[in-house]
């Protein structure tokens, strides 16, 4: 029996949702360019494309958008659990929490897409019940008339967003979406494999991306441009930094060996979204660490990942930086659902095994003879 | 790259805890024959076995003990709310998020075994929490002077059991306690090597449990029983399912080729927890279904699972059927922290790839456009 701890290059499925090339930099959603996607499109039509495997008709996106617009409210008990452990407790943990109470509330037999539409659009209603709770803010009702990811900052931050805001926090949400596989998807597989329910696939999935090795570098890349004061003392950081043994946060990634396309997208609305306001500081330490970064680093085929430049949108879009996770999330159960459902159309229960280095045959003892 | 659904005979690691014979049908905890545990030993001197390693000193055993029983109540948040779900909730999405909250309330820095006892110890109060406000019975405060097995039955039935219930109860919770691989384990393992928390780990386990391919099989075996009148119409039924196509429930293993020995010890036990009691009937059913099976099945390697009489000796103990899963969760805990604290000692991060089968550079066309 072969030992893959990590289970590095073994595929665990055949997919048609996603595609990586990692030497050009390129990411397909279905076969369409996240370049494409990302100029043209927006949450709910990719959620669309993601899940049923085509872009919409406009009838078809109308409907997806109402009922994405429809299911944003939780139940007075999640709304209570959360508001009552807003300001103690881990997001991560919160929304792992709140949405394996929705999977006990929710009784209805439906499609498992339809489950993923109504989770799809109520993480988005919690987050902003931990951040508007803690800040001691007035909760906002969910406003149907908005898109997803105009309602998303509206209930952050208590007023409708300008184009700008909404239109980069849509490209941040889709850049997120899903990623082929990775920890996160694996962990809803297992679960999926063995006849679960699709909420208890994405509680799964929300705990594997709770992990620091998953979900969490982007508020460390954003602290990194946060300890720098200004442009002409990056160099200085990042020499000092990388010498003393430490990573560039928002550096390198498994698959792409040149600057991922996430991170290039993300990088114009980070410039545009802090333009004129406190945050440009933020902006311009970054682009300086993506350049040198890039030179020390570039031949070895690290560069700028999604992480670099979007924890300094989120912030800027008015997000607490403990919430990145969340919000990691809100996007990529998108993709989480679409490869259980994709899964689940050839199931096959995931049951890997153990190699035994243990001893065999140990006597046993009575307790009053050990030692 | 190679295409594994279901990583059949992939090693996710090396393991010092489990081993099966799967010829032979023999089973190791820590190299100690399940034979001489069932017979020897208990609930928490096994716990103790499989997350240290050895069995413990009368000193160490004590100091488990103890600590199992100091940490069986759970909030008031948490009783609160299993209270006001458990008419109504699937058991195992009450006990995952009641596990998820535990998490949550969990703010100390501690050791994952220390954290281990916590959740090992709390679970039978959910359990006994779900049925009994389902019965309307009075719920009973864990008695810290009782052993794990004797405090789970005595706030299951409100009576303190008499010993060959309690020996009956540590066998069944000792045999549940590790299987070496499985989809839960595997899912404990997913989200911890992203180092999420054990909390989150579990979480997932419980999730994965849920699923009927992995832990509902036992009450399908006891509703077999519950079928038959009487053992002179076992062969009768048994030949009627099997020419129609079903299987026989609690029957066939992946690794087992014979016997599984948790069977053949559960059918002792099993035996004497339904002697002269309604239930005798259902075991002589069982027993004949149990011989008839393995004259048919037994050529092809088809023997009685751990399954097969694990249903009928949780219902005699007191114990609704739709709990079952709950209550193999209770134990197999122990095995999926011990399995997530070993693979900690060498984490690797899980992350399998995906074959790209769909197609590529396909043109975003504008909504308008589109048919």
């Amino acid at each position: 029996m072969e030992l893959r701890k990590g289970l590095e290059d073994i595929a665990i499925k055949e997919t048609s949702i996603t595609y990586i090339d990692g030497d050009l930099g390129r990411l397909y959603y279905r076969g369409y360019s996240i370049y494409d996607l990302a100029s043209f499109s927006n949450f709910e039509e990719v959620s669309y494309l993601i899940w049923y495997g085509k872009l919409p008709t406009q009838r078809e996106l109308a409907d997806l958008k109402s009922h994405l617009a429809e299911e944003r409210n939780v139940s007075e008990e999640i709304s209570t659990f959360v508001s009552k452990v807003a300001k103690t407790a881990n997001p991560m943990d919160i929304l792992r929490t709140a949405v394996s109470m929705m999977g006990l509330e929710d009784r209805r037999e439906e499609g498992l897409v339809t489950k993923a539409i109504k989770i799809t659009a109520k993480i988005p209603t919690i987050i902003s019940l931990i951040q508007r709770t803690r800040r001691d803010q007035k909760f906002i009702e969910p406003d149907p008339s908005l898109s997803h990811a105009e309602n998303f900052l509206y209930m952050i931050n208590g007023e409708k967003p300008d184009l700008n805001f909404s239109k980069t926090m849509d490209v941040a949400l889709m850049l997120h979406m899903d990623h082929e596989m990775n920890a996160s998807t694996m962990a809803c597989l297992v679960v999926a494999s063995t006849l679960s329910d699709i909420y208890s696939s994405v509680v799964a999935g929300i705990s594997a991306l709770k992990g620091p090795l998953h979900g969490g570098a982007n508020s460390e890349a954003l602290k990194q441009f946060m300890e720098v004061e200004s442009p002409d003392q990056v160099e200085k950081y990042v020499l000092n930094k990388l010498s003393t043994g430490h990573r560039l946060m928002g550096f390198g990634h498994r698959i792409y060996k040149t600057m991922d396309p996430r991170a290039k997208i993300l990088k114009d609305y980070a410039r545009e979204v802090t333009e004129g306001k406190p945050t440009e500081r933020l902006y311009k330490v970054a682009e300086k660490i993506e350049e040198i970064g890039i030179k020390i680093l570039g031949k070895r085929g690290i560069y700028p990942n999604v992480d670099f430049y979007s924890g300094l949108v989120f912030f800027s879009l008015g997000f607490d930086t403990d919430l990145f996770p969340t919000i990691f999330a809100s996007a990529r159960v998108v993709g989480w659902t679409a490869h259980v459902d994709e899964y689940l159309l050839d199931n096959k229960l995931i049951r890997p095994k153990a190699i035994y280095v243990g001893d065999l045959g140990k006597k046993y003892i009575p307790i009053d003879e050990r030692q």
